[in-house]
């Protein structure tokens, strides 16, 4: 069946979160958020690109930074409303300069940052 | 810094999206929502809750199915908007009794299923 990015379920605002997953290690990276046109894009540029809530414009990841996602692969869940985003990721994906956004466990009830910023 | 529920970042439903992966092999098995009540259940319990939206009501992963998800960490990423949950899955994920949500990938164009249901 061909695919459509129309035939995602999207929520009111139109947008479905997307997580990205590091094809090779398996790390999970971030989660971000697409509309329609930002999951036609990354498909046909194969370069990630998400849907930014707080500058209301498409976000070609990496483009200022350099840390860009190359598609892998795209995959969708069984309610059709979230992605997995197989990837390649140059450099970290963190705004904080971390590989992962994920760096903070919650461990015997207090937080801990367990990773560090890439030098 | 001791851990509280209410410092992260909730949507206007009172929803934070929780990311299910496979503390062993890094497999993500699905994405579902949860409140704060729910993350407060999850981390006193060790038995993942999540928040159905459907249903209106807690929803204790596995309680009628039996396919459970224990927690062996919970990760909180940089927005405070999203959290990861590492996890041990008993049998499937999926409602569908695959392993994880994300069974359909794109591959040139088509939507392809890569992943039958558990035996």
């Amino acid at each position: 069946m061909a695919f459509d990015p129309a035939s995602l379920t999207y929520d009111a605002r139109g947008l479905v979160p997307a997580i990205a997953q590091d094809h090779a290690t398996g790390e999970v990276l971030m989660m971000a958020w697409m509309n329609a046109e930002a999951v036609a894009r990354t498909l046909e540029t194969g370069r990630v690109t998400y849907w930014s809530r707080s500058r209301q414009s498409f976000w070609v990841k990496g483009e200022t930074s350099g840390h860009i996602q190359r598609l892998v692969e795209l995959r969708i869940d069984c309610d059709r409303d979230c992605l997995l985003l197989l990837i390649e990721q140059v450099g970290p994906a963190c705004h904080t300069h971390r590989r992962s956004c994920f760096y903070t466990a919650v461990r015997e009830g207090a937080e801990q940052v367990f990773l560090d910023p890439m030098g």
